[in-house]
């Protein structure tokens, strides 16, 4: 039996890789005074078809279950966010700066490299319209993605505003009705063919085309820029209107983070959506929020692809792996001996392990290698003694047993 | 819009009890020389069904997904395990001293306290069939719950041994098909009453009702019990041959861990399964394993009941969730430079908030006491140097803004 298509198992190794990712994320976003929240991993249904209309249901695991509830493993955690922050705002000061690592669900179409479930990590800001909201959560995605040793060379945030648009489509007389519509053209430029864009736009294709050859300016991108110059990340981005995200639901400054040779799709994406709290919440609560998110996959790939973040990773995961203390029993008349001071040593917090099982000194010692193990420690003839044997050094000393303790501490 | 009943939203400090919860597990689990895996949250029905029968599906959140397969989420790690163990069990040296920490899922009838998902870990010995792997895993299962702060005084781990009463039923000339519905009786014992019981084990009652009061011994408990006492744990067990565990797949040593008061159910349980992996893998891989469960709620109860471990938790995470640095700006003029060093000390692993929007300063300074900040650095009137302010000793000093960084470093 296998898992099913699109699902992952973690054998200790790809467990490892998923929590050295964990950890960053987890790490920076506390740095920069995020803190960590989670949903439930089954929501009701409407939830998601109220954010993303009723199409939404085809990408879904949903289905009935057993209490006649239609039920959805979660897409995504932007409708969660919004319900649990309409119930619970008013218990928090305001700003909100929340973070979450969970895992998502698509049924998506089988592809190579698509897998079907994802984690991801979400951060947001509720409650602040300033623009510093947007610099703060911009510079977290930066220093995220910094912290798996990439650097400005690696990847590139590109930096849009959706009033950018929204003020040329008002310049232009263009009807509100239609601006989701053009601005859905804008997303896909590039990814189809030019007549087909001409033609969409109409009469805006001019000055639209114009404006996306020649690059969009705007005094609050400038800020934004700024914002992020003054804090040394100015080379992790690029202005470029041509960003939209084709999600209805941004209301201003929007972003996605590439890799800068464009092998991979985006690593990550997200903006401010002022509206999705009171639109999700049928408008119990109205307030302020922006986020992003950024997935375990592409994340994962670009490490594998990037020799000094690859070796960073595995530098970090054979370290996180690697047990303390070997206990070798050459005697089995000493195994209650030995479990004795292997209790006290992990009491201590040393990571210990030992044999199971009699085994051959000689073997016990390779055990004690591929372990990673910095000491060995030899329960045999040398009783009340034991031999301490530091492995990198193959140095040996014999040592009484209630003196163990005192020992290992001078030579870990 | 609510969480589906059953469903838990975890609020930054559920999240934090929970994350304190998932630390400890990992962390001792790491020092007993376990490493971490784990499988996906959805796997096919079958697997389920074939471990536990078909009337598991009642209880599962199972359905048929948009490629007409049958799956269900999964309502627990073992046939898992035994999936992927089946698969790459030769990639791997034995024993496999494998954990897991993840969430599942059960559609349980409403209960006030029965939750629909849990979290749990799952500790797992595969590979070994020594009574030292089964002391190893008791030991763990203890040493975990100590991690807690709990001691012999609050929780108890109860031991049997299926083989204990297969060997009386042996001796007693029962037919080995009739040994599961014996041992299903056993378990029952004291939750029924005396007479069904009587009546149910028929001319066994006299016996077994016999080894029940006064207790059943075995030379195998015996071990079992010195191997705890030579890592001076045995206050932590009592042999007890009443416990046999439900589940048919048991085939040596079984545990469970109860709080001492006996007013929750169990905390964790546990035992031998040498048959299960090659029953699930159709035959295609035999070895012997064993393991136990422990999951997050009545875990999390017992600590909420017990004033050390609740206060141990409480301090632990408000430890975890304060930040180090509160950014007091006074001076709007001052942002840039104020996020100029905002970065270099994030960079350098200081947790530090800031307003996002101009604030009053004694408001800023109520803040920066709120979220648990060490020191406060207030950018104003002083350029080019800033006040640093100790918040607990209330200590000011003016700091030229290129020396925070050591100062800081004395200071945190």
């Amino acid at each position: 039996m296998q898992a099913l298509p699109g699902f992952r198992d973690f054998l200790p190794s790809d467990c490892a890789a998923r929590n050295y990712i964990f950890a960053r994320w987890r790490d920076v976003a506390r740095r920069c005074g995020f803190v960590e929240w989670d949903g439930p991993v089954l929501e009701p249904t409407d939830l998601y078809q109220k954010k993303s209309g009723p199409e939404i249901v085809t990408q879904l695991f949903n289905f009935t279950d057993k209490g006649e509830r239609e039920v959805a493993m979660r897409p995504e955690l932007t409708p969660t966010l919004a319900r649990v922050v309409a119930a619970h705002e008013r218990e928090f000061r305001k700003p909100l700066k929340w973070f979450s690592i969970g895992q998502f669900f698509r049924y998506e179409k089988q592809q190579r490299g698509r897998l079907r479930e994802h984690f991801q990590l979400n951060c947001d800001i509720i409650g602040e319209t300033a623009l510093a909201a947007d610099i703060e959560l911009v510079a977290l995605c930066i220093d995220i993605v910094r912290a798996f040793g990439f650097t400005e060379k690696d990847f590139v945030v590109r930096i849009s505003d959706r009033e950018f648009w929204t003020e040329f489509l008002r310049s232009q007389k263009v009807a509100p009705e239609r601006w989701d519509e053009i601005l859905q053209v804008i997303d896909k430029f590039g990814r189809e063919p030019r007549e087909k864009t001409t033609e969409k736009l109409g009469q805006l294709a001019d000055p639209v085309l114009r404006i996306l050859s020649e690059g969009g300016k705007s005094e609050k991108l400038d800020q934004l820029v700024d914002g992020l110059r003054a804090r040394g990340l100015a080379d992790f981005v690029d202005v470029d209107v041509r960003v939209v995200r084709g999600l209805a639901y941004y209301t201003g400054i929007v972003f996605e983070v590439f890799d800068r040779a464009g092998k991979f799709r985006a690593i990550a994406g997200g903006g401010r959506y002022d509206n999705l709290i009171e639109q999700l919440s049928d408008g119990a609560v109205s307030i302020p929020a922006l986020g992003f998110a950024m997935g375990d996959v592409v994340l994962g790939e670009l490490i594998r692809e990037t020799a000094s973040a690859r070796e960073a990773m595995q530098k970090a995961t054979a370290a996180e792996q690697k047990i303390d203390i070997y206990i070798v029993i050459a005697k089995e008349e000493r195994r209650a001996d030995a479990l004795a001071q292997i209790q006290k040593l992990r009491d201590r917090g040393y990571r210990v392990d030992y044999p199971l099982a009699p085994d051959k000194v000689a073997k016990q010692f390779q055990t004690a290698e591929q372990l990673g193990a910095g000491i060995a420690i030899l329960f045999g003839d040398e009783w009340p003694q034991v031999k301490v044997k530091t492995l990198a050094t193959r140095e040996e000393v014999l040592v009484l047993h209630d003196e163990i303790i005192t020992r290992v501490a001078n030579l870990l």
